[in-house]
Order: structure tokens, then C-alpha cells, then sequence
């Protein structure tokens, strides 16, 4: 069973991309929760996840606990990634859907549903390049999602079919501050925390350059 | 052996329902119990739950903790899954029998045991699909159980003989606040209940469409 | 070597019941003592339990912490399976001889120890069937032991050679008040104890029926 | 490399009695030391000891821990099997050896090294029995210990050869604190430690009989 | 995909060098973050990170923890090996990058992105020698990279081809201190953090010999 | 590649000896610093430290609380096992070095960089016997190092070279204050700080025999 939402808006919510074996793309939200913690609070993340994914989330909750300060000490944040299925979750694509999901359960905003995103985060709030982006786009035009955020490192990675053009508005971003700009719902309270988001982050990196690309090293 | 109960009420005790094997259903109870904790609080859950079970106990006690707010920090909440077997519980369709089982310990309000349910939940308390509806529903029934709790997107899984279709009415819901009002049985503290749950998960989503279906994935 | 003790009170010692191999029981006797913790408090089980059996202590322990409330935060609660040797401790059919040699040991109250008893219990007090039943009780006979608990639910599978049925009595039970009622020794506060422990777990269920038996199942 | 020590007196030292394969015993010091501790304070124990070596130092801890009440809470206890070897420490039979070396070392009071000594130990200071007593005592007797304490369920198990049994003086005991009285040095500050033992672990067992023997046995 | 920096400066990040295989060199960046705790600060670090990376961190975490004293204890400090693949980090040559990138977290002081080094660290601050400098030293140089700093005891093994002897300057160093006064931009403020950082951290050897060289021990 | 310090004075630092194989030796340095903690202080060691190895650290840290008292609950100490290789470390005959490293660094006192010692620590500051002694002797010797403390224990085992007999001075010692009166440097201080040692752990033993030798068992 798979339950798609593409309408409206909803609170700790977002339409996650992965995907499944060789050449096929899925719609897999996350949810988050927060909750008064019993000892010291935690970040509980659910869904199977393998070492990649685990650290995934380590590294988002650096810029969710900059983010909220000291509100989170006594708290429990709740990750769900739901429907997941036996495999559980890998890999790191789900960082900038795991941080829209809690930042969207903290400051209670909506997130809009018609919005589908992939992307892996470094702890101080960069967009980092991730696999599969094609597959990606096309289950989320499939799903009738409108919206997809992707990194915008991979912007040259998409090569999507004709039909799924028109569909679809792909948004390539470079900092998690853009994600929830696209992302979340609600007017004023949106605006102030996305500003806020940048003021906390600063930007690590003034000026980038892509360099020569390669595949992934196991550096020693 | 096997007890099993469908009659009158009792607090911190429900009728779960899991699959055995291939095409079998039973009626698995659990049971729930609140104590002062030693340490910090904790959630603690017997019956050889395999992964996927004991995350399905750390998404529902996001709700737990939510709904009890400071009350819990030096309390452990023991849930059981009773007369269970050697294989263990694994899985996530007892999420709302649990949710259930610690709501009633809490409050102190009886469960009515000729209600029999299954279903998963995300952190936020919707209801979610789960598989071997059909099995379920004939176990319970075969146990006298009168009212069976099954989730809103299974409803159109249910083929159950007719012999059964007049003795047990099914009861689809979306919403755990929808569960407890079924379940729970002594009056205005149910109402009370009802609403504040309500009112401190919200609605994930106002509107969902039900999209393609599949089978779950193994996201990367 | 087996030490049997079957006369005179003994405080935080319970004469357990358990089976070996396939058709041959063995009386098991459970210690416990309580200690001041040197951080927060623990329930510290030994005799190399296995999975079932550390799960039915936590269960018992619910019982425990909600019977002594606050008074054990700061105290270990030891728990002591005797000469028990290589294999280790396995199941939950010592669940009541645990919660017993506790209380007994938090209540300075001794043990009958012409008293032998085999029972799973529910987190909320209810005595739970078990196997073996039989071989264990003429164990228990050959030990020189009077009275033998045993759950209600067994009832019907005590057969037991002619020659043992005039040596022993056998006291079958449904809720560990009736446990400590028989098992312990001094009188006034016995009662009281035993009175405390009825009104703390409640009943789980007023009206119980056993339903149609079956294997234990590995729910899904 | 192996070190004897067999006369005069030391704080926190102890001369334990062990089996090597199948028949062969040795003298297997165990050293203890009281420390600050950084944290809440531990129970560390070294001499690579197997699960039920572990066991029975939870089980000799919560001796300690009642023996000197609230004075642990920010202390370490360090227990250390001196040149153990490759094998690591295994059984349950060096339990009063490890009782008698910690509170030696908690109240700086020299133990005797002309004794070495082998027993388990129950939760509430029965000594309990323990296999290869005979090699033990021939091992000690080699050594040119004096006095050699073993459990009193062991008494009929010994059967040394004629050339040690002048040597050595067998004590059979049955209570840690009978073990106290004979390995411990210092007198008057032996005798009132001796008393508050005896006080706070009471008698488990007022009287005791030898039952029917038999080998250990694994319960299910 | 591989992102290379190479110019301006970066608050947290660090480009550090690493091995691939047998004789290929990358350029592997490092970047830190440090935001509240829930519980007790803790030092979390990803990149599927092995037992000898993970204790180089450990090792790190002595300088930076004495580096910042008590602000620490209630923050967490994060550090990402960035784009690391499915191998995940081994050894110890990232050290003083990790130090590098954490320490400008800290002191929000940016790091000079033209900049690449490779190193491992003593608990006290010496820089200790690496294993294929030269190959870090072709691919810092095939990426833009201005400045290498490698270990001083690595100097003579450095045997790079002549078309990137003009183009890159070797630094080596001994001490972390004058890592950062390579390493770090902003002025007034980069100095008096590195005559901090050389106050605490003393010099454990005043004065040093290269003795015999040999392969690494695996000593008992 | 391997660093050799001979000379001078180091705070911190200790040259231990160790065996690679069968018979051959080498310097391995142990380096330590001590830290403000985060949570409550810890002992952390890094050089891949198998089981025999880390206990000797346990047993060594009952030494270092007891010696610094209360000071080190927030802090937490290093110890490094510096230029260890892939196999890590094992065993006990560190322990010295450890001790040594650490008082160092807790008083900042030097420690002289022309001695090297092996030796097994007991937890009341006992230097027990180790094995590969001579090989130990002769690598110090070709390093250049001067002093060579060994355990008392160990004296009939030296068989070196005639060549080296005139390099180094051997050192036997019998506890842990003998160890730092050899290798520490700065005079007032360390005079009080041996003795401080001495009174605060005593000796075990006021006489010892050398019983019959025998290989290290693996007791039951
Ligand atoms: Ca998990
Ligand atoms: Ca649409
Ligand atoms: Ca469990
Ligand atoms: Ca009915
Ligand atoms: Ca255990
Ligand atoms: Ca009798
Ligand atoms: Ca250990
Ligand atoms: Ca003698
Ligand atoms: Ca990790
Ligand atoms: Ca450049
Ligand atoms: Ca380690
Ligand atoms: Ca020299």
C-alpha cells in the first residue's frame, strides 16, 4: 500500500524522493513529531536505518539544535520515514526532507504537499549532490506532485522525458534556508524563519566551485 | 494455551490482532502498566520484538509523551505483548493496540474487550494501512469478539466470509482519536480523552488522496 | 550438588519450579536482595537468563515499582537464580517466585518454604499459564515440598501420579495476591501487604474465558 | 610467572583457590581497591571474566553495597583476578574471595595470607557450593597455605591425600561472615565488622537440609 | 560528484587530503559545526567513520575540549567527513583537519579554502607522520590547491613530479599550533587563538629525534 | 615510520616497551593529557586496545582516582598509544607506562625521555611480572634509551647481549612510587608527589615469597 498526498498542507509532513533498486523512483514522506522527552532528549529516528542514513540524521539534528536552541534539551524529536518496508532506509538523500519535517513540527508551519524534495545537508546547512535525481523526478510527476527541489549540483544530472516537463517545476537549491523558502506554508511566520535559518548558518562557503567530479572515495 | 477475553471491561488491556504464517489470524493481546521509574523514565516493551516492532513502540510513544506531557518523566511505561511464543513479535500493525493499552494505564479507563483492532500509526497519530486484514477479522471473529478497529486505506481489502459479515461489525478509522472512542468505555473521561488528543496531535492532513498502490520499497 | 530447603520461613528465598529437558522437572529456588544503589537504581538479574527470562523479570519488576513506589530510586533490586549452571535460565514461568522473593526481601516478610510455584505473570498482576506443569509438581513432591502454586489456567493439566496427590496440595491462582497470600509467613503484616498489593494492580479483568487453546504464535 | 603469597597480613588481597582443566587446582589472588569514581560510581572487575564470572560479582555487590550502605554512591570498586592468563576467569566459585577482598580493602583491614578460601555466594551471604575442591585443596596445601576455607555443602566432597592433610587446616563454612571471622587480621575492628554483617544479611535460612543431589541443571 | 573549493575562506570546513586505493591521492573535506546539546555535549562525527578514525577523534577532542575548556559540556560538536562513499574513513591522517575545521567552528574564524593538509595528531598537539603524502600532494595540486601542510617527519618522503613543484607550497609542521597560523584567515583574532592554543597545549618535547624508522608493531 | 625520543624531558610522555611476534622488540611511546569532560570525566584510551589491554587501563585508573582524589570528576583523561599500527594493543605490560603518562600529565611534571619501562600494575600499585623481557631490554638499548625499569618479579629473566650490558642500567622495581622516582624529572615536586603515592596506596604486602612458577591458567 502506498498513500500519496500532492494537496494542500500539513504539519511535520514532507514528500521525500528515493530510490528503489536500479532505475526507479518513489515518493517517501517523512514525518516528524515532537514530544516531552522522560530523561535527556533525543533525536528517535524509525524506519530501519542503515549506518548512512543514521548518520543522515546526526547531521541534520546539528542545524535543528542551532536552529531551536536551548528548546529542545528537555524534548524528543520523533523522525518517521513511513511505509518504509523490510529493506529500511540508506543513504543520505533524506537530509534536507528530514530537516524540513522537524523544523515544520517545531514551529508548527505547514509544509505544502505538492512539494517534493531530494538532497543530502552538511552540518552547517549546504545542499550536497545525491544519485538518482532522474529517477526521482519522474515518480514525483507520476504522483502529481508539482514542485521539486532538487540540489543544485545536480542540476546537470536531470534528464527527464518530454512529458514530464510541463508537469513538473524543478528547483534547484544550494542551502537548506531555500528548501523551506519553497517549502513551507504559512506567509509571515515562513519569512522570519527562513531569515532567521540564514542568520544562524551564516553560508560556509562564499564562493563555489564545481571541480573535476570522480566517484566516491574510501579515503584511508 | 490461549486466553482469550471478549467481554466487559479492563484497563490496560487490548485485543491486538497479528498473522501467522501465511493465512492465519489471532487475537494478541497487550497489556500496559504505568511505574515510578528508578532512573529516568523509560518505555519498556517484552515480547521479543524484532525491529520493526520496537520502532513501531518508539513512534507511538511520540504520541504517549505528547498527550501525558510532563507526567512521565519519572515514570516507565511497561508494555507486553502477552503469551507471545518463541518467534517474538515483529512488525508495526499493533501500533494502535499499544497506543491504546498505555492511553488506558494512563487514564485509568477501561477497554472494552469485545473490540478487537490492528493497525500502524505515524509519530503525528494517523492511522496507517497494514497487511492481513481479511486473516484478522475471521480470528476475531472466531474468538467472539464483536467490533474489529481496521484502518480507513484497508478498507477495501476486507473479504471475509459471509458466515462472518453479521457476527462482527467492522469499524475503519484514520485517526487514533477515532480508535480510543470506539474503544475506551467509561464515559465523560472518554470525551474529555477523545477531545485533548485531538486537540494536541491535530491533523496531519486535512485532505488525502489515496494514490497508486505498490509494493513497499527499499528507498536508498 | 542441589541444596533443597522445604521447611521454616525464609526472607527473600522461593522454592521455583522448572522443567529439564523434556520430561523432567527440578525445584529452582530464586534469592533476592535489596541494596543502595550506587547510581540510579536497577533490577539486576543473574543465573544467565536468556531473552524470555530477562523480559519476564522487567515484567515483574512493573509490579514490583508500582507496589514499592518511590522507595526503590535510589536501591538495586538483586535477583539471584541459584545453582543454576551451564544453560542458563530460560522462559517466564518463574515470573511469580520472582515477584515473591522481592517483595519478600523489600518486606522483610519471610517466605514459606514448604512452598514450591510455577507462573507467568502479566504486568498488571494477572497469573499466566505455563508448560510442564505436571513434571513439575511431582518435583516438587519428591523434594519433600507441601503446597504447590500454580495458575488457574492450568488447572486442567495437572495429572499427577496417585502416589504424589496426598503428599502435596496444589493451589491454583489467577492474580499474584493470592501468590503472596499462600507463600508468605508472618501474619498482620502479610495481610496488609497482601491487601496493598490488591488495590495498587486492581483487577485487569473482572470476568475472564478461556477461549480455544492453541500453539503459541509468532505474531507478524 | 606465578606469585604465592602465604604469610603475614594485606589489605585487599586475597588468596582464591581455582581449577585449571580437569584436574589440576591453583591459587588465583584477587586484589581490590576503593576509589573515587568520575561518574555515579561502578563495580570494575578485570580478569577477562566470562558471563557467569561477571554474575557472581553482581551477586557479591549487592553484599557490598547493603554492607556499606550510602558510603559507595561516588565510589569505584575495583576487582582485580592477578596473572589470570589468556583463558580469562570463568564460574561462580570466587565469589567469597571477591567479597572478602573488597571489604578488606572498604574498611583497611589486612586479610590473613596464609588462608585461601573457594565458595559461591548467594545475594543474601549463604555460601553455597562449588566443584574441585579436592585439587583446590592440594594447590594450597602445595602453596604452603595454612588454612583453607571451603563451603560447608562441600565438606563431604573433600578427599585429600595423607601427606596434606596435616598441613592444611580445612574450615567449612556456611555464611560470608563465618569467612570474615577466619581471614581477617586486625582484632577488635574484625569482630565488630563481623557483627554488622551478621546483622544486615541476616540468615536466609534459619534451618537448611541437604536434599536429593543431582547435576545442574538448565530450566526452561 | 565531488566538490572542490579552493578559494576564499570557509567558517568550519576544512580540505583535507586522503588515499584511495594504492596510489591515488583526493581531496577530502572535513566540516564542523557546534550547536546545544540535549543531553550531556557530546562529540559526534560521520562518515562511516572506522576504529582508527574514530579514536583519531578521540584523540582530536583532548585539544579541543582543552582548547575551549568548560563552554563545551553543553554542546555538541559535529563533525562530517564530507562525500565519503560507501567505504566510510579509516586511519588517523585526518587529525589535524578535524582539529583544524572544530577550532574554527568554535572561534567562528574562517579557514583559507586555497589550503589542503594531512596529518595525525598526538593528545598533546604534536603532528604525527602519514602514510602517501606524496599522492595527497599530486590531487591537492590537480585541484587548485595553493598551500599543502603535511607532517614534519614526512618531509624527506615527499617526491612529487616537477609540473606541481611551482605550483603548490609544501608546509610541513610539528605542532597543531602552527597548523591554524597556516590554516585560519581572519588576523588579529587568528593570532591570539594561536598563542592560546600553544600556552595550553605546551610542547610535549622540547626536543625531538628521528631514531630508526621500521613498520608499525602490533605490540603485547 | 617511527619517532625515538631519547633525550630530555617531556610532560606527558613515557617510552613503554612491547614485543611484535615472537622475539623482537620495540619503543612504543604513551602519550596522555588530561581535559575538562563534557558529561561526567571518563578514561579514554585509543590504540586499538584489545580486552587485556583495556582492563589493564581499568586497573591502572584505580590508581590515578585514588592519587588525584576528587579532582578528575570533570575531566576527562587521555591516554595514547602513539604510532600503534593495524594490530593494536594487548595485554597488560603497559601498565606502567600508562600510570606514569597520566600522573605526568595530571601534575605537570616531566617525565625523563631516557628511561623506558615495561610492567603489569596491580590496583594497589603492586608491579607485577611480564613476559619478553630481554627483548624489551635490547630495543631500549638500540634506541639509545639509558634505564630500563623492569618488575622485580622479572630479574632472572634478563639475558642480554654483553653489548648492551654497559649501554643501559636495569632498573627492577616492586611498586608503582619506585617507577615515578626513576622517571620523573623536576625535583621539590616530585619527592612529595612519590610520597604522597606511597601513603595513599600503601603496599599490599609487607613481605612476599616467590612461590613455585607454573603457566598462567585459565580458572573455573
Ligand atoms: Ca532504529
Ligand atoms: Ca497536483
Ligand atoms: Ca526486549
Ligand atoms: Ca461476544
Ligand atoms: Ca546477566
Ligand atoms: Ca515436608
Ligand atoms: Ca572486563
Ligand atoms: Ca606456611
Ligand atoms: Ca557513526
Ligand atoms: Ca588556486
Ligand atoms: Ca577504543
Ligand atoms: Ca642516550
Amino acid at each position: 500500500y502506498e498513500l500519496t498526498v500532492n494537496e494542500g498542507g500539513a504539519v511535520g509532513r514532507v514528500n521525500g524522493l528515493a530510490v528503489m533498486g536500479e532505475d526507479s523512483g518513489i515518493v517517501l514522506p517523512v514525518m516528524a513529531e515532537i514530544a516531552p522527552s522522560q530523561g535527556p532528549g533525543q533525536v528517535i529516528a524509525t524506519g530501519q536505518l542503515k549506518e548512512m542514513a543514521e548518520e543522515a540524521v546526526e547531521n541534520v539534528s546539528a542545524i535543528i539544535k542551532k536552529f531551536s536552541d536551548q528548546d529542545i534539551s528537555e524534548k524528543d524529536i520523533h523522525i518517521q520515514f513511513v511505509q518504509v518496508g523490510e529493506g529500511g532506509v540508506d543513504g543520505d538523500s533524506a537530509s534536507i526532507t528530514v530537516a524540513t519535517a522537524v523544523i515544520s513540527a517545531l514551529e508548527e508551519i505547514p509544509v505544502e504537499q505538492n512539494v517534493a524534495m531530494t538532497g543530502s545537508l552538511s552540518v552547517r546547512g549546504d545542499v550536497l549532490p545525491v544519485g538518482g535525481v532522474t529517477h526521482k523526478i519522474e515518480a514525483a510527476a507520476k504522483s502529481g506532485i508539482d514542485k521539486i527541489i532538487i540540489p543544485k549540483a545536480n542540476e546537470q544530472d536531470v534528464m527527464i522525458e518530454p512529458e514530464y516537463e510541463e508537469q513538473v517545476e524543478i528547483i534547484p537549491v544550494s542551502h537548506i534556508s531555500e528548501v523551506l523558502e519553497v517549502a513551507l506554508a504559512g506567509e509571515p511566520e515562513k519569512d522570519s524563519l527562513v531569515d532567521r535559518l540564514k542568520s544562524i548558518t551564516g553560508r560556509a562557503l562564499e564562493q563555489r566551485e564545481v571541480g573535476a567530479g570522480g566517484t566516491n572515495p574510501s579515503p584511508q
